[in-house]
């Protein structure tokens, strides 16, 4: 791992603690820190007064010690002084309340006061810091988002019209895109058309234009201090850190194309291994061939959760690296004082003292970084299979009043976690991306597929390729409306089946379950019956089935009661050297599940990893292979190669590893 | 049934469209569609610029292909340019906030400008859709209500102060009436009496007028619809469809007074069949003796539940028409591709195909006009019991901090449905509707008894009627305040004792039940014991319990435990020819519920329909027995009638039906 | 007990009825009520016409039927004239929109206008009453407190600035002491710093100090009035009615300080009977020496409860006398037929009938007034603990996001439950009460402490004390900010101990238990393991540890499992003649909390009452024994002093209770 390190405030703990901070740095093997973020007040306690003194001699005596570092622009926290001058720049609340000063990210991402201050504040530090040959890198901001929702000033509306003019030309075009014709919603000036509030219940385009317009305010902001640090630190590495594993707010992708290197913040004591570890797979995959950095992980408890063990720290710095992070940073140094965050522990205690955590971080680092020599030049995991994630979906899911029981993200977490209890690495990926490498591609729920991408996954499959196509597939358009002929738009061929139309299992029609008595629907669930690689299988599809007739593909199961009775569950369609499979549902229950998801598996050849306990984890990385230990309870797990362990215990084909234990196998 | 009918929205699929839809729905035995509802921006794209043609041809069109048109005027949904221009006309929240243009029902009712611009493109329309002779009724607006809260804007606040200088005449008076001595309530100037804004803890008697003003508001502009229709086309129905079974937000009573048809928009699939049928049995006696229409019922789901199976639309429909609905409804032709309603299911799917739905709408209303010349003069069904039902009490109830566990529109479908079960029809009726007819009244809860009304029930058991009144009589006024003596007014004569008092049953008294541990309050039950038609009977008291003495009356049972051991419990009194039964407590447990039930309709000689199974009906409208099973099995009823079967197979006195089957019996 | 009242509103009732109620209440024994509370508009009309004359009437009436009289100042009501004519008397809420008349308590506490009023109006009523001679005792306005919230406008903003800057002099200072380094919190104007608004997440200092601001702004306006009423009628008490147990919107501590009598509104029925205790004795410690007064108590249900049993009354008014309350006033005379608390009880029915509840409240009140004289010197209970009970912690608690699972006020209440449940009589008390009189002084999490309070227990140690420290105690400085050194701050000596750190037992690191998924957090155990009084023991911890270091004491108990395993759990160190009891933990389990209890009061020398089942007290005063029993089954209880018994039975040294019943012994 290139970079072992930590977020650090010297401006709230003062100068004079840096040089004991940094030699007790060296000693947990941190060798990286992130400073800066928040510290907008102490570089610029008066506006265009800069007292950037302390931060020249902190980064100068962290050289001193060898520490490298990653600088942050301030802007996540603009001071009470520039909000207090300039109201303008202070978040519009969708009820129109104004923000007050006293948190963080309250600055509205379309306003031009606070963009010139942003951009003059970036450009002063940028031009400052560019001379310390320590500074390696630059983090935008923190946690580019709507941490207290969206803005709706008029300057955003304004904005937001302007985009719209750019995207559709006329309003008419408008109109006509976004099918505003029920409820007498059509537009006549570009004036009229707003940002949704969430207090209305506007068209499902709208609100899917709204969610784009945000998402592109704040890579937009993003995109004008990449360009200002560029010119003035060509040397340094630019970022920021995202979230994960799907942060829903912003489209990562877009952030993440101009800059250097994908950083997630991923605590991963707030979430489960499975979910972890996507996030480590998505994040990978955002700059293929590139590497991804872990900027935000605890070392201790998130806000006032429990610690984890003492051990886990260990296992989640190892997952990390196994999963490709060439940087992993512990938030934060030593625990706040004071503030929003002083109950989030840091490395050290308030009092500045190293206790458990220190020791745990200490002894994980030193580790990592002894082997670092030898494994600087691992390849990153391959990956035979790619789940298809798409912004446009999750936010028309978002948009129209359905999606309640459809749970988009939960549907890709839920096939990441299937492969990852099979050992089995796939990318995370959006439409649009080379499908070159794989053998397989899944589809859950893609329910907005655009022509290209439709060209693609053709081209796929007429080379061989194979796709798992998981419910509702190209139904709706781009604006999150409906196709006016049976789906899947672009690519019916692909399925050899249109979908007329579908059912949500939900129901309210029983004679006693009542709206009005309490509103207590009921799940249906719907019996399939079919045959699966030569197996006789049934279950039950939940949630949503589809209206599917054929046209030229082969119905593997059926469903076997309710309206649809007799109709196609499952379709399969060979298209050139390829094959396309179509579960006709939202969800089958698990052992259904499990069934499809092995039959694509093994149609298209892909290999299973070694068999493990859930949450032991075996990824490999060339000739390494890393056996993750997540669980309280020891395990021994057999692995096909040969090899001699580098880390822990391998006899015999056999990797032995305590609770929370890690063993690294190099062939 | 008169009208087959569905939604039909031309203005959003366009004029080319038309001439395939007809024949469609031609195919389907659809005679009637609802159109116009929604199209302000398509027939008025700017201020005073009319585009009607469209309208003209498709109206013309619909009519070549013999189907009539229930023409609506489009004043849910003002156009964005219209609230654009005319900030004023959009409703302003109980916090001040105004609503922006996007969903729908955005207006304030009382707005002069948009009062002034309703008027005018319903003048407009009907002046021009009057020409038509297959423009048979109109429906103003769409469901009249307050879909996003009621108005506070300051233009209400003034119609409001008019309002109630109208109805009190002095501020002294309205002082008095509110009784504003507590809390210093007292006011002294029309200028500071202000709507409930919902976030103050404001006078019961405030709020109870806000919601009668609001009420008011949005029938007076219905009536000033109505007026403009009429003078422009004397020749049709003119009508509005309400929501059900009681809507609680206008009172319907007042809505319907003026209108042709009491129409009611009637989702089977979102509520019990109990609640269906009180609905039914709530419209028919809107207009006694006139009909009433189901204006929106579903072919599919509405939202995204489940979908009916498909013999439960034939079902709903004959249960409708067996209510006596004049004419059946679907909600709409076919599914909207974008907007807000995107998911809910039309006839048609999206594609324009038809699909399953269609097949059950077609089928049912295929084998209901094959019947119509049949049924044409059918009687409605004859009702022996009255329900009152009284929005006074309703609001009165809402307004006040209790009745939360006084359920009062619970109890009205509760006592409905002890009817249902026994296949006894009867009316729901509000307070000065003419009860000669019947032969029991029941008077569950009402709290708000008027002195004329309690002359008509005075009358009515002097004539020989029975009246069973359950729990809290008469004991507040009409401004929702209790009398300052003891319950019932104008009518303790009639009840035979006195209500000193009462409590609620929910406690917080055991030395371990705590407010401040976890406000986890119990209900407490008091037992009841006594003598009803010569049995013992015991049973409990639930939510709350009167503290009864006797003037005259007799106690039947009496309370067993608590405070009030002892005292009354249920009191019978006869007075003239007839006899008044009080239950002295909110609700007692189903089998003592059941037992007084029984009592008072046996008492009346009311006499029970045909024993069947939950939600399997017996209906009859004259000479016809409708036999409507709503279940999933089949069942078989025996009928005391003789006769034939019309649908279905009825032979030797049993009707045989499948799940969801009907039998029509003709004697 | 020198008081037996109720509150009594004849500005609702009418002067008509006066006498009437004063014979009925003079029957009851009562012989005091409270009157004027809300009674501003029928006081002053219009703006300067004060209509006196009902009200002078009423109090001579009354005094002719020898009752007295607590009058009341109006100011928790501001009529509608006032609050239309000066809006800026209204309050304005967190989202800056502003009151609108119609509930109570909607005046802005900090408005110019609103004190000049206020102040008038109290200042006529006092210099007009004063000369009633039965008029006894004055209380300020009404259960004072952020009834819809606290008041955001901008002269609170305004007066908020000038508190801090009298607080910290400079905007530097405020800085410093805040340590507003993280976030770029730092101010630089005074103007900047603003009311928490509590949709911000600002710093838990400013959390903390708008809390002090605004409990600082209500008992300044308490303090106004007291000056004008004490000018005009020297001779009354003054008073204002609190609330409880503990009031956590207000020091009462500070608002009680210049007051006459500390008065509780303690409504039995809707709290358990051992938090009324702690009601009782919180209140009763409040002014050590003097008298509390029962302020509101009800005789039937609080809003819509069920009544309590007949004889609980009694109970609960024996109890209240037994804890040392000079007054027992009942809430209130006749239930309201209008408004917002229409439905809560009086003592008499809506109609005036005396009824139920009157026989209650007239049978005991009769009882206690009969054993008046006997019983009127009787010196207060005494009790040998103290529990510690502290608004700083109790802000600083609220003020973080940490709080959630440290239930401060419970682990209090709980603390005196296990006290209550021995029959131990307890005050509990601020920090800087004289500590002198106690042999066992319980610190439950306090987590503030400050140099003086530090001193005052290490000289209450010095001289033979002892003290319970239980969990996080003293780790945070007065602006709820870490310490930057091991806690605990000036009192490390005390403890013979240093809390390095802990953790919070709430736990997401489990990889199946997940924020992403569900938020399901589970809550660890710790085990605990030691030594108490020479018997092994052994338990667990809760909700959060601490990470202990010994320095000088000696470890009781450890911690058996999770990363403090080894480290210390409960913590003993002898200083002088003391002894200090350190648990680090904020909760063990029962049986555990129940052997350190013990342990803590065993050497402290603290003697255990009586034992009773839970909820039957034993309470001594001088030589009268109180025994009362608040269940509902029948007790007897053994004591060991002879006597015999005023009220109820006592026979060979055992008392015998009915349900609810009492026994007083006397020596």
């Amino acid at each position: 791992m290139k970079h072992l390190g930590c977020a650090y405030y010297p401006e709230y703990w003062g100068l004079k603690r840096v040089a004991t901070d940094a030699r007790l740095m060296r000693a947990a093997s941190i060798d990286t820190v992130r400073i800066g973020e928040f510290a907008w007040t102490r570089m610029e306690p008066q506006e265009g007064i800069y007292t950037l003194d302390w931060l020249h001699q902190t980064v100068d005596l962290l050289g001193r010690h060898g520490i490298s570092v990653v600088m942050c622009t301030p802007t996540a926290t603009p001071p009470a002084w520039l909000t207090a001058a300039y109201p303008d720049t202070l978040l519009v609340r969708g009820d129109g309340t104004r923000m007050v000063h006293g948190g963080r990210r309250h600055y509205c991402s379309s306003s031009d006061t606070y963009r010139r201050h942003s951009a003059r504040i970036t450009d002063v530090l940028s031009r400052e810091m560019a001379r310390h040959r320590n500074v390696v890198a630059w983090q935008l901001d923190n946690e580019l988002g709507p941490e207290f929702g969206w803005c709706h000033c008029e300057n955003c509306q304004s904005r937001f019209q302007a985009w719209l003019k750019a995207r559709y030309g006329t309003v008419a075009e408008l109109n006509a895109r976004w099918r505003t014709g029920f409820w007498s919603m059509d537009f006549s000036d570009w004036r009229d058309v707003r940002l949704d509030d969430g207090r209305t219940e506007v068209y499902s385009s709208q609100k899917l234009d709204s969610r784009r317009f945000w998402s592109h305010m704040m890579v937009d902001l993003a995109q004008s201090q990449t360009a200002i640090v560029r010119q003035n630190h060509p040397s340094a590495l630019v970022t920021t850190n995202g979230m994960g594993p799907i942060y829903p707010f912003i489209d990562s992708y877009e952030l993440f194309r101009d800059l250097d290197v994908a950083c997630d913040d991923l605590y991963f004591d707030i979430a489960t291994m499975d979910a972890n570890t996507a996030g480590m797979n998505i994040y990978r995959s955002i700059k293929p061939g590139g590497r991804y950095w872990a900027t935000e992980t605890g070392s201790g408890a998130l806000d006032h959760g429990k610690p984890p063990h003492k051990d886990q720290f260990r296992a989640w710095a190892w997952s990390s690296f196994a999963h490709g992070a060439d940087a992993h940073f512990v938030f934060r140094w030593r625990s706040c004082l004071s503030g929003q965050e002083q109950e989030l522990q840091g490395i050290l205690e308030h009092s500045g003292k190293p206790r458990h955590r220190y020791r745990a971080v200490r002894d994980c680092f030193r580790e990592l970084a002894s082997l670092r020599n030898r494994f600087k030049d691992l390849p990153l995991p391959k990956a035979d299979v790619a789940i298809v994630n798409d912004y446009q979906t999750l936010w028309g899911y978002d948009s129209s009043r359905i999606g309640k029981e459809i749970d988009y993200l939960g549907l890709i977490y839920e096939t990441h976690k299937a492969l990852y209890q099979r050992n089995i690495q796939e990318d995370i990926v959006p439409p649009g991306t080379d499908l070159g490498g794989y053998k397989l591609v899944i589809l859950p729920s893609l329910m907005i597929i655009s022509e290209a991408f439709a060209a693609d996954l053709r081209a796929f499959i007429q080379k061989g390729g194979h796709v798992l196509a998981i419910g509702q597939i190209g139904i709706r358009d781009e604006n999150d409306n409906y196709h006016p002929e049976p789906g899947p738009a672009h690519m019916a061929d692909l399925l050899g089946a249109r979908i007329e139309g579908g059912m949500y299992l939900r129901s309210h029609v029983g004679p006693d379950e009542a709206l009005i008595v309490g509103q207590t629907a009921t799940q249906v669930e719907v019996a399939v019956r079919g045959t699966l690689g030569g197996c006789l299988v049934k279950g039950v599809a939940r949630h949503w089935i589809g209206d599917i007739t054929l046209h030229g593909g082969t119905a593997l199961m059926s469903f076997a009661d309710e309206a649809y009775r007799g109709q196609p569950a499952v379709v399969e369609n060979r298209t050139g050297k390829g094959r396309m499979l179509h579960v006709a549902a939202a969800r089958l229950d698990d052992g259904l599940s499990e069934a499809v998801l092995s039959d694509a598996l093994d149609a298209a050849g892909v290999r299973k990893g070694p068999q493990t306990p859930l949450h032991v984890e075996v990824v490999k990385r060339g000739s390494v292979t890393f056996v993750i230990n997540h669980t309280a309870s020891p395990v021994t797990v057999k692995l096909a190669s040969k090899g001699r362990a580098v880390v822990g215990r391998y006899e015999e084909g056999k990797a032995e590893l305590s609770a929370y234990g890690v063993c690294v196998v190099e062939r």
